[in-house]
């Protein structure tokens, strides 16, 4: 039975978000449907349809707050100061999201956004507030003009340990070694990092 | 019609794998299934039961004969000795490979191997030969007797430059970059051999 006037708006998106979160954390993205969402919160799929365009407008909601739960969870780290082990903290934290809530973090990466969708722009700066923090963690390494550099490196280094962790989590990296994703993601900060000490004294 | 007497059971395997990859290729993984590898071939489905265990065995086939062709691709390549230029002209290679085959790269990467499933040994090998390729570009990093340094190495760069490519792939490296995916794959080649230098003279 749809229960037309418990909640309102705001209690309704928060209430289908928790629900996508739950089903996602439990059976993965696959299982997702505006259906066995409404099912959870005990409305009717047309209620849902009030709140999101689509399914991929559901989704990219439920995202939205993996990201801001992940940034609550990084921005909370203290950094000191030294590149190598704040990329480390961060990276552990990191790592410990993603092995508390699998689930979420398929639906963050392995979703392809439909191409004809345009990304919101409060979902860009989710991403960009992450990625902040990022660069903020390497920026002792560059002179404080540089900023697009800063700005490349913080990129590259953070796509390079979504590999790591992406293959490992789809069994692809075990293929290939036998080092834990800890040590390989440590290994790329370390060596990244040095590589660029290395050519800012060239 | 089924075509029972055609062709022998190696003919049938190349028939199959050449239609999964027609489809795949045209497509997407997602178009390929048992009843339309059948119809592009001729045969009925229970055709290529007699050839493959199930579809997923099927796109491990698929896989594999994907592998072979990096393979050629990238073995094909002169190596001069120089660990930064190898790279990037293997790079160059595998990007190459990945504008041209987007539907048997995805179909490489992003299916994920059934947990229940073993990954075949020749498989396992295929992936293998191909990083041996990476290790012998970096190997002039590394003393001869570091081969598990160089192994580590290898796996690492390898993955990392995985993260940079397949986020590009689905539109999400744009998120946080302006950069073209060869520049910032490029920015993590240079500064990773750079960093593995930087520490063998420490």
């Amino acid at each position: 039975m749809a229960r037309r006037s418990d909640h309102n708006r705001e209690e309704l998106y928060a209430l289908a978000i928790g629900a996508a979160r739950q089903i996602v954390e439990s059976d993965g993205i696959k299982a997702l449907t505006a259906r066995n969402v409404a099912d959870v919160i005990g409305y009717s799929p047309g209620t849902l349809y009030n709140l999101f365009d689509n399914l991929d407008d559901l989704i990219v909601h439920l995202n939205g707050s993996t990201l801001d739960d992940l940034f609550d969870k990084v921005s909370a780290l203290e950094q000191s100061g030294d590149p190598e082990s704040d990329c480390k903290a961060l990276l552990g934290s990191y790592l410990d999201y993603l092995n508390d809530h699998p689930g979420l973090w398929y639906a963050l990466f392995d979703y392809a956004i439909p191409t004809t969708m345009t990304v919101p722009s409060w979902y860009v700066r989710k991403i960009e507030r992450l990625m902040e923090i990022l660069r903020v963690a390497i920026a002792p390494l560059y002179a404080d003009t540089q900023m697009d550099e800063t700005a490349r490196a913080a990129s590259v280094l953070w796509a390079g340990l979504h590999g790591i962790t992406s293959l490992s989590n789809d069994g692809k990296l075990q293929l290939v070694s036998e080092d834990d994703v800890e040590d390989l993601a440590s290994f790329l900060v370390t060596t990244f990092i040095a590589g660029i000490q290395s050519r800012a004294r060239q």
